[in-house]
């Protein structure tokens, strides 16, 4: 029997407030941040990895609570924790104390994401397979189990999941062989962080299109004027044929949204993407309803599947952007797919951050293998940021995610990156402290 | 100059698990719990007092949120900062790295709700008010100021609110004499408890109308054979007339709901409590088109003013249950409080707890003096559990809260309460870890 023996947390952050990389109208200096767990057992080479995603201070806080949440699994038998990955899930998040500090929302539940990101990154390594291959090797009945279905059956039942699921079951392989040799389709937001300089936002915008993107996203809603002229300046780079979208990172109240992105409509943008309160399933779907054709993408702020049962009932949303470090682990985020399956919607799931691209790409093949069966409508987001901090980065060409291929959910980090950049202790930030000291 | 010259914050717990008090469908052994902020200045005897409640593991958690939010406060002029309210919340909301960890939900909002809950409690002190009558003496002008409005102009402008502050400006003192008088009426939750036996329940029920109530609650949603009982004898007690609410602490999916409540319609329940996920505007809307004349309510896990922006938009709730320590502080819940008067929706606010009675006292005879001048519909929570360590306790005579006098938001605990169940090194939690420990 292998054991789980301990639990320990990083609070690992990155300076990448210095570059104004991941700059926006609502996040202006973000140190790309991990609560990174490890699940440590006692036999040779098994561990499981994961983390959720934060842009600095209160990273602590979310380690803590990773912590805490962890508490159950030491002392317990690996297999039957990765043989019952619902069982634990449920056992996990029933904690009543804690569910109080939501429920499932917040500093607890992006901690319910570092835990099940790591247990589900131990059963995939467990299995030897990539996390992908875990999913789509389930069975329809085995997936639904795992899958957090409390407070969706208005919107999806269990048979319903099921038949959904079995209608692509004998075509799978198809689909891996056909990823195996394309790629998974992705855009990049590198190119247009609102920090930039004009001469910068072209440089990249170019360079991006060399690399192969068909699709390129720029953040707004700081200026009109400066969104126009660099709406302007990416649309005469990349084309007329190319995808333009743009992101205003929640600035707007309801109204303002809608005048906003009119006034940039002559951009022809695929989508725009926050602009309003991540909890407001309402105010998407009059803002949706009043900028149509240009969609209206959201998700990274989504806080549970119970916020994106609503953004589908409401028809609020065109593009469901999940994300895989706040969304409580696959358990709760098989459950969106299946809902967006069910409603038609695309998931083009959030990335960038750091690691979160490393996670994504296994969300995105799942997808297309079991779930959706399709690719329209469907690009997941890259930014070329902070990958050679992890043992296994994604690896991007000509514009897609290669397929992984080596077990696990690829959110291990290198040692040395915990060296360096753990915080307060880790190497650059006690060299940043002598340093203001001195 | 008085400034600020620390933020001291307490994890404070009380052993209520022990007794059953608060036990319900999902929250089944909860201690009591308050991260305590205090404020401390450079004179003496001038201080601010807050907390949010939570119900035990993870405190500690809210209390390290508390203190990393409240730093900007330290060397602070106490004047300027109870001069703006206003600004002092913007300024401490607008941090964007902690605001990624909501936002406006959960553990960093519950944090944001004590900190700001001290800043208005050592605003009173300052002003030698209760916190009511901070309140009603502001103008129109003054309280929108200090209310947070983000997100809700497709709700409510700024303009509206102000008007209808307005037309009710002159009538405030003849409605302060009023409660002044007759105090605010409330209800009680101490009688139905889900752990209590069915002699337990027949006598606090009758002890209930003994002692003038009108209104007495149930916890339901575990079992219906029993839940159909309790109702039974609840009826039996209290009789025809007074009213009975029934609470199931969100354990239904939205069908499910709709099936219980309805094999539950034969007692004429006032109310349905929190019938499914806090989060599920839409469910909630269906849930109540389903189950009238029965009334839905929801709200103390409602986590922001976006969320009841939609409850009212949706036409989801008949009552506004909103939280004293899960939104934000005065500023957010005001909003609220506007919203609900021009939708129409009264407000009866949570509380039981540690604490909450304390808080919300004070917004209700604010409701009534100056947002939506009615009693009409209208009740708010009392549980007579751990006023003992309030300074200046909330006082129900008749079923009626009387209008609190002391300056301040009445959050002040003793000393001797602190050193007690400061968890973990307090005097009680110290002799449980060393009786564990023999």
């Amino acid at each position: 029997m292998t054991t789980i023996t301990s639990v320990d947390v990083y609070d690992v952050r990155f300076p990448t407030s210095l570059t104004a990389d991941g700059s926006d109208a609502m996040n202006k200096d973000g140190d790309y941040s991990a609560a990174y767990v490890v699940l440590r057992t006692d036999e040779e080479g098994v561990a499981g990895y994961g983390f959720t995603f934060t842009i600095g201070r209160g990273n602590d806080i979310c380690a803590l609570a990773a912590e805490q949440r962890a508490e159950p699994l030491v002392g317990r038998d690996v297999d039957e924790i990765v043989g019952d990955l619902g069982g634990i899930y449920r056992e996990l998040k029933s904690d009543s104390q804690l569910r109080w500090l939501g429920p499932e929302k917040g500093v607890e539940h992006l901690a319910m994401a570092a835990v099940m990101n790591a247990v589900w990154d131990l059963a995939a390594r467990r299995a030897n397979k990539p996390l992908w291959r875990l999913l789509t090797d389930m069975t329809p009945e085995q997936l639904v189990d795992t899958a957090d279905l409390k407070y969706l059956s208005d919107a999806i039942t269990r048979d319903e999941a099921i038949a959904l699921l079995t209608e692509l079951a004998d075509s799978k392989e198809q689909r891996i062989a056909e990823l195996t040799e394309t790629g998974y389709p992705c855009y990049t937001t590198s190119a247009g962080w609102l920090g930039y300089s004009d001469e910068k936002l072209r440089r990249l915008c170019q360079e991006a299109v060399d690399a192969g993107y068909r699709h390129i996203k720029l953040k707004v809603g700081a200026n009109l004027d400066e969104d126009i002229r660099r709406c302007r300046i990416a649309r005469e780079v990349i084309g007329d044929d190319a995808k333009l979208m743009i992101d205003a990172n929640q600035v707007w109240d309801v109204d303002e949204a809608i005048d906003w992105v009119k006034a940039l409509a002559e951009f022809k943008p695929l989508w725009i993407e926050e602009p309003t309160s991540p909890d407001d399933v309402l105010g998407h779907a009059a803002i949706r309803k009043a900028v149509a054709p240009i969609g209206v993408a959201t998700g990274e702020h989504g806080m549970n599947r119970v916020l994106f049962k609503q953004m589908f009932q409401a028809e609020a949303i065109d593009f469901c952007q999940l994300d895989s470090a706040r969304l409580a682990g696959p358990n709760e985020i098989i459950a969106v797919y299946l809902m967006a399956k069910k409603f038609g919607v695309p998931v083009c799931p959030h990335a960038g951050g750091v690691g979160l691209c490393e996670l994504v790409q296994h969300l995105s093949i799942f997808d297309y293998v079991a779930v959706s069966g399709t690719l329209e409508n469907r690009v997941t987001e890259f930014v070329d940021h902070l990958h050679e901090h992890f043992v296994d980065p994604c690896i991007v060409e000509n514009g897609a995610y290669r397929v992984p291929m080596a077990p696990g959910y690829s959110a291990q980090m290198h040692e040395s990156s915990l060296a360096e950049f753990s915080f307060p202790a880790g190497s650059y930030w006690a060299g940043v402290a002598a340093s203001v000291a001195s």
